[in-house]
């Protein structure tokens, strides 16, 4: 009988009920943006003791799926003052669903300065004080290390850094991988609100645990070969993502003149070889990394990599197209080490990946930072840490950062900065930025898939045409899939190959013995955007926030010399075709 | 003939024009208002250059009337985002009025980094690079006396210190005082606005200007007999503010229990006579400073003072209730010495007093200054000057405090921070920071006077009945006042006598010719709040914006531990009855 736990951290009383009902059907995004608008009062401060948090595993978590192992979480912002789904891979997902575990809810904070560590396993819930060791300036991976010693190697943990401890808006959340490594739901500072409750860590250990029970296992198996087939055969995520990484598009994107250069004043690098995923999967192999590496068991595409120093010694993984591009192309540094001890070092200290990069562009552009200087960078980010005056600056985001620097070329979207994908130049995008319910968040409607990759057809993406529906598209379909508990990157082989979709859904009605159509697919992923609208709408949020940043549209950016120029309407004819 | 005079500063372009016909009746904030909502985009970038900044003298600026030397200076905040109207006294309206000049509009931006001195007199408008020596860290004391031997001992001068230079959302712009000292229009950050249009001062000599004319010179100068009448024999603007200025209302706020303590968490000091206003009389009695002085002349109320330090060197003047009340009870430093040196710097490095104290209490709750530090918080004020990353934060404003600190007891609304009044405790106040278009502001609708004083009536301070509609009426009565040119203070006496609140009528109909009423007063100041609302409205605002901070919702605040606990229904009647 699958279980809602619940922690009321103002008395760290533990409820454990049945899922609501409303909730049965529900997983992953869908269980969590529902929960968020129902639960959590819209105008309530994100830091305060009225926000909630969430995690939920997938749909498809805990079965033998490819790329099923995402858990999903759900809160109001702190750094958008928006609804916020964030969803990671590692291993706590799997085991929450293993366990029965459809959800685990924190409510209230402790009226003290003490941090707890939560320990779920199939004997109930403990609330524990958290050592000192692992708090204040400590590192995520010292941490999970500590952890793993503490409570064992293989269970799973959900942890915020020092920067969440801080409560600063970038805070993300990180869940320990199958090596003990770091992944992170990283966008929009639900952090934070781990830190606000005070909860330094959630520790599950399944051991015990009864795994997922699958309705029509025949079926099941078959669907999910199927489904990896069209996963391994398709190019993106059978040959490209494995040997480069979401790298590989530094070089795309930068041919489409579309690679955001110097705080978005360009769209294109010449010295584009010293950043590429091809110049990555070089040096990992000559410093005998890894090239490919799983974030969860199950993950056959395998984007994720080890890269390594000089020395051949583990620096990062999870070391990302987005990152790269922001203290790349848009920060400057032109040196790929200094970039993946950046990386290391967000990761470290528990802060989003993206909003970091995109905060340090904007402040060498204030004067912050010098351009292109990786070692200053890395300085700036360390002092999160303490957290010093600078390290709170950067440590709260790209609009931030923007205002303390009086400037007014500041790429955000509902304060959330935008990422690697000039919307001037690849105007698909531009419209999910503006009107995705999450802030600028380029997973939440794909569009670089078909403007630039030519994957489920083709939009030009210098012209107006086809943008709006094509980004609405993407939006539902991206809703759906972050309710199944699938990485995105399955999305790649589902539009292309209808077998692969077409398995998707006979993997979900063999797992629950339901008998759902695409169409129930499509009004899953409408009815998650349209509970975030919802929610959206009554914490003040109005479709004037559906807008870029103004310098888009009267700064023109090359090579294409292109500007923002979708009128309102247009902008909002998005969600109008909802 | 009145005239309007544009400059665009990316050109340097100087236009000269007849007063536009709808702007011909208007003056003051009634003009800025009107024009920002006509001609600025509402959702431009406050720091791009799409806004615009107009100074506009009063109705009756320029001539003899007591109180009306007050300047309006409107534009899209960039603390708020709203619309802005903030005004001061000092020299340079009354020279405005005098050479007939109606508005100064300043529009567009300039590519370089180069500041620029504008100067204005009879022969016309000449644009220069600003000299280096007042550039960067050189405090507007110096900055001010500078421009005085360079462009003669009597010129008026608008100016923005550091903190506008770098655009930071607190500057604010200063006025020339008759002493040559400073007056500030504090909220909102104008002084950013100013800062990013690269004028670092306005220079104004009205050497050879004809003077305002009056249409019927007897019938003013009796009305402004009856008129100044008033103004002394009213027991606030006779008595209590000359004597002790604003900071009267330390022991009477302290009394009522609405003495925001310690960022905002409890309501009353016991250690009050450290910083009261009869301790403060005492202090500069004792020192030889002046216990009384005017901002403008003209000033019949001298609610300014000159605060001296032990060996009797000027310190700082305008030194006002709000700035003691939050760096004493708010920020709990206890020595009116340190207060006056941080007013003084403040003031130094043109950072809004109000913005600036609040933020200042806040980053003692968020750790960046030990509480109560006198020399601490001296010290992180002093950084705007480099600006340091403190420095930054801090002259950011509250918001930007809060959340860089991670914090949700962040007294601010419309992100603008909430001054000297508890709103839980003064709940017409709280109807007033909630939904004057302004963002948190008390001077929008200064219901202190009916709660507290019991000017204009009574109504009972702690009880929700009756506030809705005394804080609508006093932000209409208020909108009218800013649009004379008169120093708000007058509203005490016109409040409650009424051969005062007539000789105000009719010194306007006796300077123009009219023959305007009560009810043309009262529809004048409805017109500029719905020009305002409308503004804020396309940009993005709604009534949700209407809101206090959630915390004042759920702490008590002693010593009467009330909370606010007003429905939005009941907020939003406040501007459905306008």
């Amino acid at each position: 009988m699958d279980k809602f736990i619940r922690i009321d951290m103002a008395t760290r009383k533990v409820t454990t009920e049945a899922v609501p009902e409303k909730y049965k059907a529900l997983a992953g995004r869908a269980l969590t943006s529902n929960f968020v608008n129902d639960e959590v009062k819209p105008t309530c401060h994100p830091l305060g003791k009225n926000n909630k948090l969430i995690f939920a595993p997938g749909m498809l978590t805990g079965t033998t799926a490819a790329q099923s192992g995402r858990i999903s979480v759900g809160g109001k912002s702190p750094l958008t003052g928006t609804i916020k789904e964030s969803n990671a891979g590692g291993t706590f997902a799997q085991k929450m669903a293993k366990m029965g575990i459809k959800a685990i809810v924190l409510e209230g904070m402790p009226q003290g300065e003490e941090f707890y560590i939560i320990k779920i396993d199939m004997h109930g819930v403990t609330i524990d004080t958290s050592p000192a060791d692992i708090l204040g300036g400590c590192g995520n991976y010292n941490a999970l290390a500590f952890l793993a010693e503490q409570y064992g190697p293989k269970v799973g943990i959900a942890i915020t850094g020092p920067a969440g401890e801080y409560r600063l808006p970038s805070a993300n959340i990180s869940f320990r991988d199958p090596d003990g490594n770091i992944r992170s739901a990283g966008r929009g500072g639900l952090g934070a609100v781990l830190g606000s409750k005070k909860v330094k860590a959630l520790v599950i250990d399944d051991t015990g645990a009864p795994g997922v029970t699958i309705h029509d296992p025949e079926k099941f198996k078959e669907a999910a070969r199927t489904f990896a087939r069209g996963l391994t055969t398709h190019a993106v995520t059978g040959q490209a993502l494995p040997l480069y990484g979401t790298n590989v598009l530094v070089n795309i994107l930068n041919e489409a003149g579309g690679l955001p250069t110097k705080n978005f004043t360009e769209g294109r690098i010449d010295w584009n070889t010293n950043i590429s995923g091809e110049t990555m999967n070089e040096i990992i192999t000559k410093r005998g990394g890894k090239v490919s590496h799983g974030c969860h068991a199950g993950c056959i595409i395998r984007c994720s990599q080890h890269y390594t120093d000089e020395k051949g010694k583990y620096v990062t993984s999870g070391f990302e197209y987005e990152t790269i591009w922001g203290l790349g192309a848009d920060a400057m540094i032109k040196d790929l080490d200094d970039i993946a001890r950046i990386d290391r070092e967000m990761d470290d200290l528990g802060v989003d990946s993206i909003e970091t990069v995109v905060a340090i562009a904007v402040a060498m552009e204030g004067g912050l930072i010098p351009w292109g200087d990786g070692k200053m960078a890395l300085d700036a980010v360390k002092q999160i840490s303490v957290p010093t005056p600078l390290g709170r600056i950067i440590g709260s985001g790209t609009s931030i950062v923007g205002k303390t620097c009086g400037l007014f070329r500041v790429p955000i979207v509902k304060d959330q900065g935008i990422p690697a994908y000039d919307p001037r130049a690849v105007k698909g995008i531009g419209m999910t930025y503006a009107t995705t319910p999450m802030g600028a968040d380029h997973t939440a409607g794909y569009t670089i898939a078909t403007n630039i990759l030519k994957v489920g057809g083709y939009v030009d993406p210098l012209k107006k045409e086809g943008q709006a529906e094509l980004s609405r598209n993407l939006q539902i379909a991206t809703a759906a899939v972050d309710s199944t508990g699938m990485c995105l990157f399955i999305a790649f082989a589902i539009m292309d190959i209808p077998e692969a979709f077409n398995a998707l859904v006979d993997m979900i009605n063999a797992r629950y013995g339901t008998s759902i159509t695409a169409d129930d697919v499509t009004n899953l992923g409408k009815s998650v955007l349209k509970a975030e609208r919802e929610f959206n709408k009554k914490a003040g949020f109005t479709n004037l926030d559906d807008r870029l940043p103004e310098f888009f549209e009267y700064e023109a950016l090359p090579p294409h010399n292109v500007v923002w120029d979708f009128t309102p309407e247009e902008i909002d004819a998005v969600y109008k075709g909802l």
